[in-house]
């Protein structure tokens, strides 16, 4: 059966995004510095169009976390936008353009009912208000063979940790302080609902923590 | 010069004790879990005059943390009793005996004077009331060409993490979740003060990643 895996940066302090999150700065104050690990990877680099960069034990450690996906689940957050119902004209259509890089169909938590979006290559937005686990129904019949990819942000990804609906979570923990800002785990509390850590990948810059179930 | 080392087990997020910390649990609730890694090891094991246990990668960590240390600094907490003004009769001498394990000079934080305590083995307890800067002083004295192990509790390593007084940490990642207690960064601020991610050791229960001053 297809599995939901999650991935995110976080920082020494449990932080994976900064104060002040906004839709001109997502991220939040200081929330660049957990992903300036990948920023200088090859692969990456390639994926953007970009030439260089380093080659280091995270190209393969994010390119298993792209493969065999074959639909995505995430939070309204992550998928933008001003907070509250959808306007009615030129609603917001997500932070990726004409043709985002799913390229398989994506469900969006939302309270806020709304029409499907199809856009360019092969991505689709259904946007689902009946709670986290109509939203992981829906991508795990969208997602056939392959397994399912929880995007994020925080507050989703906390939903389907406490459900004890996660397969598996790749933590990139980044070694410095964010010192304020969005945590993951709060109020996740103490269970972990069998996730053990499985595999670490360690480099100068971000270690690489992989969770599943035995 | 001697270096300030400190290390700490910390859950993946963040807790370095349970909640409802006592004279009689004083690691909190769900706290021994994040020194389970430690209790199975043939180092520790031998140490306390166990045998059986494993050999991991854990062993050299914790035989390198322990090894030339001329000087302990502690907060209150860590050396225990109840909290305010030493009791006059009887009062309390520490968690370990009449032999405790530091077997050299033990400084610790406290709002209360107290004349010194000299216990068997070499180890003396010797109580600072002028903040950590003056009891690192002191430590530094008393451990010539040694380091000095920052012993804990999580406040008083804060207040030496936040005047940027740590020269080398050693966290002990453990991954499990322990949902509520104690945070070791509470309040810290997003300065690791030149403290870089230098060396991580990798185990299926703890991942250590040790940070130093480069």
């Amino acid at each position: 059966m297809s599995r939901l895996r999650f991935k995110i940066s976080m920082s020494l302090d449990g932080f994976v995004a900064g104060p002040s999150q906004s839709v001109d700065d997502p991220l939040g104050i200081g929330g660049m510095r957990l992903h300036e690990w990948v920023f200088n990877l090859v692969s990456w680099r390639a994926q953007h169009g970009l030439e260089g960069g380093e080659v280091t034990a995270s190209d393969s450690v994010v390119g298993e976390s792209v493969t065999n996906i074959g639909a995505t689940v995430m939070g309204r957050n992550m998928f933008g936008g001003h907070p509250g119902p959808w306007r009615a004209t030129e609603p917001w259509t997500g932070w990726w353009g004409s043709n985002p890089p799913f390229h398989h169909p994506v469900f969006v938590l939302t309270r806020y009912a709304r029409e499907p979006l199809e856009l360019e290559g092969g991505t689709s937005f259904t946007f689902v208000t009946d709670g986290p686990e109509a939203a992981l129904e829906q991508a795990r019949r969208a997602a056939g063979e392959q397994d399912i990819s929880l995007a994020g942000g925080a507050n989703a990804a906390r939903q389907y940790l406490t459900a004890g609906l996660v397969d598996e979570m790749e933590i990139n923990l980044v070694p410095i302080l964010l010192g304020s800002g969005e945590r993951l785990f709060d109020g996740v509390g103490d269970d972990l609902h069998r996730l053990e850590l499985v595999r670490t990948v360690a480099t100068p810059n971000v270690t690489h923590l992989k969770f599943a179930r035995r």
